[in-house]
């Protein structure tokens, strides 16, 4: 018997793309499908390519309309999503594709997001060690960011071997849609189109701290993080350039080696063959993470990238993997390995 | 038990979007993939989008590696096909998704390609009036051209109402994977980005015959077709403008009859609602087809518009559709009917 | 000595551009530069590509600050024009990139724009016949539409020469710039890269009795136009597709002839030679139009194609270079010849 | 009386590049324009965008058709300046677009270019701490790469100022135009679009000594540089992304002041408000360069930004600055200082 899913935020990109997914998935049943201003519209005005849904109606965001359902997801403003768990019974598994419940510290969530600690659920990056079993038959997950994603990929193998000092430098160029569906000028294409532009510069990026969450564990030693963000002229996608100093007597065959072990066995994490680069285009509108890393001798650093889509592996299909996870359903059920090329 | 598929030019984009969608169709399995200059090479390196067949093998496109398959997709350049299905039994189901078995007419298509008409086989466009019959059981299917896809689906229900004067006017745009993988200097990447630009005006375009072809019949009378395709700043995508004038007498309300009618039960071509026109994102990836139409009263046209995803429902999704006509399954099967958007 | 230009609505797409061009007229110095709710802000954070003007704060929008220039170039919302032009004296030039003042019919502008018609002022098409003369000495010009400026260059000469009849469809794609600055969802980068999308369909943009006044008196009887507007993913440039029957016994050579004869001198509007069709690329950032023609003999239609770059030729290049001629200068000054390709 | 410049690889992007400009240039003379397998061609089909240029016909690469002018501008593949220049006589001003003469260590060059080295000449990046006086009168002039230049501007004034470590850390995305002309799989529009993808990766970018070459002096010691370099799917245009730990006690305001006073009186480079950071768009077709620097205190790092267009700033537009200053002309002349956006 299918589980019912309602999508709270369904006219967002991360809800959008949570239901591209689940349609897809052979184990859910669509339910509710709510939001704020844009409640009593017809969804197919909203969400134009997913047909099947074009004749339902948007419902607004409360407590009634969400009741009922097996799982809800959250594609809410930040700040909003403990309110609407808190009203959801506890054997309801509540997926949260906001900030809300990922950083640990309550300081720093206060630091970087001004308002108060919600607190902490599981983190919906089950590649992490220690990660997937946390997961297994929770009734909370806190999807991660999509930079985070991107980044701890990359990262943690060399972190885990010990490989890489704990200063961790930080370029990613993300897709449009990472900023949201909210209209502002300077996302609009007029303005996106033809450019490269940089933003939350110098540290002030809310997913800094998450990055440095997720890796220090790893690394067995705290990890300080300078990521810059870029906005790039495309929908979707994040590559992510990341690099550390490596420690002494790290070798290319080591940090390869420490790659293959790390990443062996993950379905959609995978290690590209040696001098094989990812890009974004291979990833689009699929789950998976492609990871490759090289050994600049001269500099003395470790280079290591990911390509991801940012509303699937960074996102929504995170969301949906762990999903899977949480309910014992296979890890793969209803996501895309392929990506859509050219 | 599956069946088994092979795909001969595998490392182009037809055949790469063919092995897309088969990787989610339940009743193939992957057999031999097969290319040209690129025989040898790991697959990964040509289709890096494909993650589960990342470690095959190009092989050559010979008979005998064709050999031993239910089924062969064919994406060779033109003329190539007739020697190639030839070598295969018939018994063996082939799908070729080049020009040669499109056109029944053999001096036009000795006047638009070039060479020797190979014949005709049954014309891949189930919506097409009387076009699904011919599909059942059939062992050779002839994929239509994009355009012609485009075009054929936004015109015949106005023509099949008789509600039309047989000269279409039409003007398309392509995503530039409509131009194929060959390396042309206009199809660079510092070429296309930021540029509109016509090819093949004044009646030379290829398929402008096939499209006569496709809407004469329905019509009851030949269509004469002024086509003008052009390339568009986007990877993949058609949206085509396509107008008629209308008959004495239509009305606004006739012509939407006329197309709910002739579009009523359709798996994959959609009329939007009234006020809500096509845009290629939302097929992105999709074998759906969007269609909407308008009278303009003053100038007394018919404007229909269609929007399709050039390499599926133009090209793969078309294939795969046909294919599961052919073989008796749901027609459905294996085929995205969402968008990947944004 | 310097004329002292003001430019209202400074921060918007048009007002920009007016303000790149002027930046490099030898006989322009730049006044004041208003704007409506931006007034008071630095405008480096506005239009951070005109550098020479990053420390200048905007204005508002009143008879104070527009006070005391030589030249007003208004880039307003529809319908703000007239009352700002009254308050300013008749011995200032006033050019509007506006509505305005283009349509000669109180009922048309009353049926497309729902406002109270402001007259009607010599229209800065200087290639139309008879309109070069009309600009000369003017102290009030209103600036085409950008797709009617792309149309008539591409159709006129064919009216001119009496060659087509008297009913013309078009299909253009324009660049996002075109629907100006102003927020909205559907013009967000995430919606509009990768995307075609046709609006406005069916007779109903408000550019369509445009065309049709300025290919009616060229042509000697009234011309019915059908146009289809459609938006590209790209931030500039048109890309007008027009076409109309040829009217009985026209050859390809009269035809030729009659647009070589029609675009002979003019300084902006190129006809290419044969088989070199024109691309919006051509033309970014230039106020060059790029013109090709065709006879489609198989179905009797003449099919003429231009590309503009919609915010020079198609607004503020074809506003300096009415100006040009208003004044008395030589028409190209500072006006760019050259396309920014690639 | 204007100086007469001939253009060798004047069908390639810094040709035309080079081209477009000297077109603005008031003391220049378009001579002779040469080219390789294109000679014979019209120049109308190869550049399209150089209207004035167009029934020009493109010649061979010879010394007889180089010979006569006053300035030869030479955009060849590596390898081919040293001997086109010699055939050139001393008091012919070259400028060499190509990287022949950028690198002073030989065995760096032959490292990374496979090739002997043919030597160093003046160095054309003015903004450089002691080149602009090596450039006055020289008859010689090595145009920097695009990446060494909004790397080396980005980063120089850290340096001087003695407030960064001397390894520094680069990502930087650049449009596809810094590719070149030259036919190429992974470069087709098909490709790029709607996708991020880094190259060189790990230390083997071929201008990664140059800007190492041109830190070094300015830190007074030698500087590493870690350098990944991504395309990006647009035209043109770089972001540089650049940071180095700060020395200790270095603070903000120590670092805003050092980079106004290196670029105090810059014409090209400016250093942005505080809060303002750079976009490519802002400089497409200009010569400016946008910087902007921020101290991350949590991760010890300085990050420097920098936009430039590559073929303008980066190339053809550094090249006439260079000539400019040569010749003893105005720096600024003939060269945009606006860019052409959106």
């Amino acid at each position: 018997m299918a589980l019912r899913v309602a999508v709270a935020g369904a006219s967002g990109y991360a809800g959008g793309e949570v239901l591209r997914l689940l349609l897809g998935h052979p184990e859910i049943e669509i339910g509710a499908l709510t939001g704020g201003s844009n409640a009593g519209a017809r969804f197919g005005t909203l969400q134009p390519h997913l047909l099947p849904l074009a004749d339902r109606v948007l419902e607004p965001t409360t407590p009634e309309v969400l009741a009922g359902h097996d799982i809800v997801f959250l594609g809410l403003p930040h700040g909003q999503s403990a309110a609407v768990a808190e009203a959801l019974g506890e054997d309801v598994l509540v997926v949260d594709c906001g900030a809300d419940f990922r950083l640990k510290d309550a300081a720093t969530w206060e630091k970087f997001y001004g308002s108060p600690h919600a607190g902490t659920w599981p983190y919906g990056l089950p590649e992490l060690p220690g990660h997937r079993a946390a997961l297994k038959g929770t009734k909370r997950i806190a999807v991660p960011g999509c930079y985070p994603t991107a980044v701890s990929l990359a990262l943690f193998p060399a972190y885990a071997a010990k490989l890489a000092e704990p200063e961790a430098v930080i370029v990613a160029a993300s897709g449009t849609s990472g900023a949201g569906k909210a209209v502002k000028a300077h996302l609009l294409g007029s303005e996106v189109m033809g450019s490269m532009s940089p933003y939350g510069v110098g540290g002030g990026h809310r997913h800094t701290p998450e990055m440095a969450q997720n890796l220090g564990p790893v690394a067995g030693e705290p990890v300080t993080v300078s990521f810059t963000p870029t906005l790039a002229p495309m929908p979707r996608g994040i590559l992510a350039t990341c690099s550390a100093k490596a420690k002494p007597g790290v070798t290319a065959e080591a940090l390869r080696a420490a790659y293959q072990e790390a990443l062996a066995g993950e379905p959609f994490v995978h290690l590209l063959p040696e001098g094989q680069w990812p890009q974004t285009s291979s990833v689009y509108g699929s789950n998976a993470a492609l990871i490759q890393v090289a050994l600049d001798e001269h500099a003395g650093r470790i280079i290591a990238i990911s390509a991801i889509d940012n509303l699937v592996k960074g996102t929504a299909g995170g969301a949906v993997q762990s999903m899977n996870i949480a309910l014992g359903l296979p890890e793969e059920l209803g996501l895309p390995m392929n990506g859509v090329a050219p």
